[in-house]
């Protein structure tokens, strides 16, 4: 049993890809490698912090934590996002998330992601 | 995208697998398979609720995002848990978690499953 942090006092902002404004991030996993081929990390969004639009490189799992904000996706229409919201975005897909208030998020990213569908719920 | 929610309404007590005591699970991905060679869940231990010991099949990762709590490894000695902190649990390593007050954890299961280790701190 190996113990680390997570904590805002680790997290850090990322040099190159996509330019975060005012966000920080604490990785869980490595990047995303042949060894690797998934990564999960914290994002950190302080009050008016953003996530310009980019592509995605990979599917990803964007689900927030605590706080609140706005995210849209491919189709560049505004949506609202809280704590216990989850989206999954497809491979490329454009997207930007912004907050005025803060917002923590986990982000997973990794070939092939998809998300968890509830075989109970189906018809 | 395609939002789904991983909220406190949509948890549920897994069946079969280790008895959790006060414990609910939200999925964020689909269970380990041959097609996702990671899962990634909420778990939401109530004040009292408990993991008890048992060896984990895959390399894991506990990530407390709230509340507090004590784990304890292979050696069977209890450490403090609060958020922030997180664990890297070694493939078959025996382990327990229990807590007083309540505690939120998202946990990461995967074949070769690595924590991030920042190549900055290194001598």
């Amino acid at each position: 049993m190996e113990r680390f942090s997570f904590a805002p006092e680790v997290a850090f902002v990322p040099r190159g890809g996509v330019p975060l404004e005012g966000v920080t991030i604490a990785p869980l996993t490595p990047p995303i490698s042949e060894d690797s081929p998934f990564m999960a990390a914290i994002f950190r969004f302080a009050p008016g912090g953003r996530i310009p639009r980019h592509p995605g490189t990979f599917p990803q799992i964007i689900a927030v934590l605590d706080g609140s904000g706005e995210v849209s996706g491919a189709d560049g229409v505004g949506e609202p996002l809280a704590a216990g919201n989850a989206l999954l975005l497809s491979e490329g897909e454009e997207h930007e998330v912004t907050t005025a208030v803060g917002l923590t998020a986990l982000i997973i990213e990794g070939e092939h992601l998809d998300r968890f569908r509830d075989s109970r719920a189906a018809p």
